[in-house]
């Protein structure tokens, strides 16, 4: 997959601005080659100096500990009292260190928590605000708190009982699950994948505080490289003299449709004046559903793609978003918009029902499939990022490929959502030729082909990563 | 009543600001006498120009047509498709008409709902942002969409068939019953009683549009001259000669300890510089739930407070505030908060658990007493308004009356919560001396006398308004 990364690509269209939103934040273009493979971890703590855009409240959070300080503060977290992170609090460690969160300094104390339930944005301190739609908090019990006791910094340790950060400063305060689900989510109906898991039986207590993170946060599953961060992004972006950069989030594989809405756009960009738009691939890493195709799998898709040419390596980043996934529709897909700013990117695309799904009990989607761009559109926070909204991509059938809908002969056309998708690929069905490329189908049919078929001849569902 | 309206006082203090946000929108200190006994409603259509904080969004956006298209506006309403308005949305009508809720110019839109909903905010043309907590929306069901057709505009009649509005430019959009009751709320628990009352059963479709608003709202219930708009407040507010106005909302009999809150908050401005610091004091009017005191026996509660002397007549304005409750706490603060922003008031006196209520299925409140004020005093739009937090007053045994609670010598104090107080009343039990004025009591009193009991000889629950 190293290959996608590449030089630039050299375009003859003049500048303009795509709308009232000025793109004064770009470096003019120079033509500078870059090779990257694999991808260097050495530009960690670069501050990327660059026309990109500015990261929400000016620079970006890095929360990790300078090497020479790791040993004393491996010794310090032994001496202090212990929370045990799950998985799932983990991978927010992993997202505050790096800054996706920017500029929040760790996990939320209350005035940020009650704000991002309330208001979707901060308020910083010279009075604008800065988007964060979903709280990143860390749960404890009422015997850690005791434990805690009058303790102003707590240590955080992995499930393997290794130190990962302190808590400096810390602040307890009441869990209001209930509220905070009905805030988050807009109800709190059972079977909520995000809230089954951390916050219906988690503990009644919200513990935030400055974060000092011992050691970059690493997996060990064969994909840590693709794991850039924000700053390592914005390098990246600024090597290949990027001046536009969109991002596309996604948690499934990516068809012919995905593709041709993101080629599409990079035509766009390029029609607007930008010279070197950058797509950032930037599917999401942390806890899924049981159902959602897992991370490797999709990893493995993504490459296939960009090996079958559907995607320019030249022009595209693949990059994994470390977050966990909240399903949390128009709330979450501003957490998804705002933290790629803070990668670099300035325009987001945003499709149909963005972080959506069907409702856990009842029969329909969980949210109204246009609320989510439009809420985007609207937020507090994110007047920087332009949103491109997703035009509807499905097969033509008079083509033979995936196109864009068009309205007027509307028979001609044929929806395959993902489960569709899916229940073919299960089933070892072939989608119509020009669905998605033949590589990247094959990596499908063979990861349902590994999950271990049940004693009535069912295909399981997956367990979430 | 109208003995309240009166000279201003003289004091003594010098000038100097409470804190960062200046005061510069107050007017200097005249000293002219003005009468206002009965208060008149002429001045309905007046634009006050004086030094009170500017309305949301610059004006006070009032809805009434003027008078001589009264007629017109009749006439054509009787050839529009008709909405019929429940008692609620009539007190909508009502608070949109006079400018409460500005820069409302009618029933929300889907992007004005949505960003309610999501942000607590609107975003005005120039970027900046009001306040608006509560979703003012009107809901509509299948067959009324259904007959309203293609038409433009709309006209909303009482339930006895007069015409009342009409709704112009409207936009129908999908209720998303459950969403914006937990979004509003933060649960969806069965028995929030506004909830149950307008939005359960109600249609599945909303309409937003541009009011034009046919007559003045009116009750004929002996307490519309009680009823005193924005407009007619900063009147009065400037009659006065108020260099500063501090609102309290109450939906409660007002015992002793809430007069020593408003005498002390009093005080505690003349002691900033304030010369003329007038209170607002503003109970509501619309919707309650069943087993709160009736507005007409609170109204005569009130008087009797004034009239005991207990509060000040010359430097208190009694008005009633015509909207709905919907306790929803911490949300719902807001939107009392910002309301009297459009009425004159740059300060705000703010309670423990304000617009709260018990959890309806949980036994225990269903917020923490303190997420209102802390989140008041961060909502956008709400810079303005300066945000004076309660302080706890209780009944002190030693004293005989009541006085801030001094955390040092907790056993001397009695707390007596608003469900005790009615039961008292209910079982005609009289309260500490110097809990409440004798008169005030005796209205209570007097309430819970005037419910016809049941055969079990039990008293029943008033229904609400």
């Amino acid at each position: 997959m190293a290959s996608m990364a590449a030089v630039f690509t050299k375009t003859p269209y003049p500048s303009h601005s795509l709308n009232t939103i000025p793109n004064t934040h770009f470096v003019p273009i120079r033509k500078v080659s870059v090779s990257l493979s694999p991808v260097r971890r050495t530009y960690r703590r670069l501050r990327v100096s660059s026309g990109l855009i500015e990261p929400d409240g000016g620079k970006l959070v890095e929360l990790l500990v300078d090497d020479p300080l790791r040993d004393v503060k491996k010794r310090e977290a032994l001496s202090l009292p212990r929370i045990r992170l799950s998985k799932i609090d983990l991978q927010w460690v992993h997202v505050l260190s790096e800054g996706w969160a920017s500029p929040l300094s760790g996990f939320m104390r209350e005035s940020e928590f009650l704000q991002t339930l309330h208001f979707n944005a901060l308020r910083l301190e010279d009075g604008s605000f800065v988007n964060m739609s979903v709280p990143i908090v860390l749960a404890i019990d009422d015997s850690q708190k005791h434990r805690i006791g009058e303790s102003t910094q707590v240590a955080l340790f992995d499930s393997d009982n290794n130190p990962v950060a302190i808590l400096k400063d810390i602040e307890i305060y009441k869990h209001p699950q209930e509220e905070r689900i009905a805030r988050t989510w807009g109800t709190i109906a059972p079977g909520l994948p995000y809230a089954d898991e951390t916050i219906t039986h988690a503990g009644n207590w919200l513990i935030g505080g400055d974060l000092e993170v011992i050691e970059p946060i690493k997996y060990h599953d064969g994909l840590d490289r693709f794991r850039l961060s924000p700053a390592e992004l914005r390098e990246e972006f600024t090597r290949r003299n990027a001046d536009a950069v969109f991002a596309f989030q996604l948690r499934n594989p990516v068809h012919n449709g995905h593709a041709l809405l993101m080629t599409d756009t990079r035509c766009r960009l390029l029609e607007m004046g930008y010279k070197n738009p950058i797509l950032l691939l930037n599917p999401l890493g942390g806890y899924t559903k049981a159902d959602d195709v897992p991370l490797s799998w999709r990893m493995k898709q993504h490459e296939k793609v960009l090996e079958d040419g559907v995607l320019d390596p030249e022009t595209t980043v693949v990059s994994i978003f470390p977050s966990p996934m909240h399903y949390a529709g128009p709330t979450e897909v501003q957490w998804h918009a705002k933290a790629r700013i803070n990668a670099g990117a300035n325009f987001y695309i945003v499709g149909r029902d963005p972080a959506g799904m069907g409702h856990p009990v009842k029969k329909r989607d969980l949210y109204d499939a246009d609320h989510g761009k439009k809420v985007l559109s609207m937020a507090p926070g994110l007047e920087r990022l332009n949103i491109l909204p997703f035009r509807v991509a499905a097969y033509d059938k008079t083509q033979g490929r995936m196109a864009f809908f068009d309205p007027s002969r509307p028979q001609d056309f044929l929806f395959i959502s993902g489960t569709k998708m899916r229940m073919l690929a299960k089933n070892k069905e072939n989608p119509p030729d020009g669905f998605m490329c033949p590589g990247g189908w094959k990596v499908l049919v063979d990861y349902y082909d590994s999950l271990v078929p049940m004693s009535d001849g069912k295909v399981p569902e997956a367990v979430p990563a």
